[in-house]
């Protein structure tokens, strides 16, 4: 895949509709790209790939580094061949944040729960003075419910110990921002997926918000 | 591309905002498929690929038999390489019907007029026992504003000399109807297109399925 094209696999509505038994295999998911974020099976935990390198965050706070032909599925996930465009240079050259507040899934707890039911029961930590990375996309209106519309970012700690989504975070000033716009991108829906085939896939733009926003 | 993907060029929602001063060339959009719909530049008529074939329905009535290397340009298109998986098969072996009625973009009168206010102005025509091509695309709820919720069809008769957006059709009872279901679709957006850059996007989808649906 070219640089800066984002690949999608299946839609963050389905997630909203407890839509999280079946996915695309990490190997196959990261042929497509060297930095994205994503869930995993029943929802169980945050996704991150920075610079190829992929990650699953729990809500036990643990977070493991993926081996990228082992047998994590993503049911959603987004990815790209990231070349930077714009750099926005500073003093310090990586990202030191005052303070970053993240949620990790702790996954279904029974088939079908859908992603609203579950972000209630999330957990969140509050990171201070921590230096790490944010990976995101900032996805516009028309993109709701296929993807999340503004930001949506997953952080991790340069350590590699701490992250998960990101609900709030204030920098001390100065950290570098990397970024490129996205002219194309291919959206891979699930194939022979019963869950999803059943799926409603409405949505309400409002409950997407509240949980991903 | 492989078969049944879908390659689409900017949105329908671009189309609501009056943006149609540029455009894939048709040359580039050939490239991704052999059947597929669309439209050209100031939304002067309806464009309709049938087995590699592409044509200009204007509201003239006539049809332009295009040059795959010529100049049109495609403000929205949608098309794929099609290999029908889901054949009905009927006595008649291609589509009589009782009545087509179809619009015709006649195009705008100014710059950014946009679709809505075009498809108030559309002419249309109805066509009895015409023997013709359909070629659409049955889309999900979540796909409006990108493309347009629903069937979306585009006619063209047999003879190549009639045609257009389809409103409403009644077949006599035998017509094969041939389908596949896509699950991957590859969205490209216009780069360096300042009025594709300013457009809001927002549209009311009661808007976009009032002048598409």
């Amino acid at each position: 895949m070219a640089h800066n094209q984002m690949f999608q696999y299946s839609l963050a509505l389905s997630l909203m509709d407890g839509v999280a038994d079946k996915g695309l295999p990490i190997s196959e998911f990261l042929m497509h790209g060297d930095h994205g974020l994503g869930t995993f099976r029943y929802m169980n935990g945050e996704m991150i790939v920075v610079d190829g390198e992929a990650y699953q965050m729990l809500s036990d706070g643990s977070i493991v580094d993926l081996d990228p032909n082992g047998d994590a599925i993503h049911p959603f996930a987004q990815i790209t061949r990231f070349k930077p465009e714009i750099t926005a240079k500073a003093a310090v050259p990586n990202g030191v944040f005052k303070s970053v507040t993240v949620r990790t899934a702790a996954g279904q707890e029974e088939p079908h729960q859908g992603l609203l039911q579950i972000g209630k029961n999330q957990v969140s930590f509050t990171f201070e003075n921590v230096r790490g990375t944010l990976i995101g996309f900032r996805q516009p209106h028309y993109l709701q419910g296929i993807g999340v519309h503004g930001d949506h970012l997953h952080f991790i700690t340069d350590d590699r110990k701490r992250g998960g989504h990101v609900l709030a975070l204030q920098s001390d000033g100065e950290v570098e921002v990397r970024a490129a716009q996205m002219y194309t991108m291919t959206l891979e829906l699930p194939k022979g997926d019963e869950d999803f085939d059943k799926a409603d896939l409405l949505g309400a733009h409002e409950d997407l918000k509240s949980v991903e926003g």
